[in-house]
């Protein structure tokens, strides 16, 4: 490996990427609650995010758990009503993982910058490289 | 929930976040092949990635099988090389993928100028919520 590619060791390990918020669905509910920061109830963070009621508190004991959201049980005209919101640990830990992916989308854009794929490698034959299967 | 809100069904569903790209080893790996259009060898790629062996391999193989890459098995001076490329269906489904990604960001940088979480509910008393239990 060159000297240029030793200095890029872990270029693109993206560290910063909780998996606690990148995970697909987590990310849209926190991403709902962050713009609502006096909370959400559940039936309206549910219908924001597309998800199943088992899906959707699966996903918020995971986020509570890790402390990044508050949930509150009460009552709304005497009906039972689930109150979601961001913490202010939750909001900074997302604004933590902002700063990365916003690094992935730039990373993402200057490389795809770098053209298409090709339908076979170039140094093939130089390296000597023998092909044994493609996707 | 009001009409306004009825209009944001599945809003922040991200439907486009193909799970197979948005693992975090996997979107680095893509991320780096994607700049790399003559393919990488297997060892720059753990390097950049900051993956072992191990890992490296099981990622690499649910690309393939996805048909996001492709793995060719050679040598270079005689010692067996592993070259992985993106493929040119591969590019495209990321290039989708990065579109949603790019929505995220979009939406969280708008969402975090909301302002941060209070510690209290300010509809609490009006919603007659009964506190039960925080993060």
């Amino acid at each position: 490996m060159s000297k240029a590619k030793r200095e890029q060791t872990g270029r693109f390990a993206y560290e910063g990427l909780d998996r606690v918020i990148h995970e697909k669905a987590r990310l849209g509910v926190l991403t709902s609650l962050v713009g609502h920061p006096k909370g959400l109830v559940f039936g309206d963070l549910k219908e924001l995010c597309g998800l199943t009621d088992g899906n959707l508190s699966r996903h918020l004991q995971v986020l509570e758990d890790a402390g990044l959201i508050a949930i509150e049980k009460g009552y709304d005209h005497n009906r039972p009503q689930t109150m979601c919101r961001i913490t202010a640990n939750g909001r900074q830990r997302y604004l933590d993982y902002l700063k990365v992916l916003e690094q992935v989308v730039r990373d993402a854009a200057s490389a795809t910058k770098a053209g298409p794929a090709r339908d076979g490698l170039p140094n093939a034959a130089s390296a000597g490289l023998r092909r044994l299967k493609t996707a």
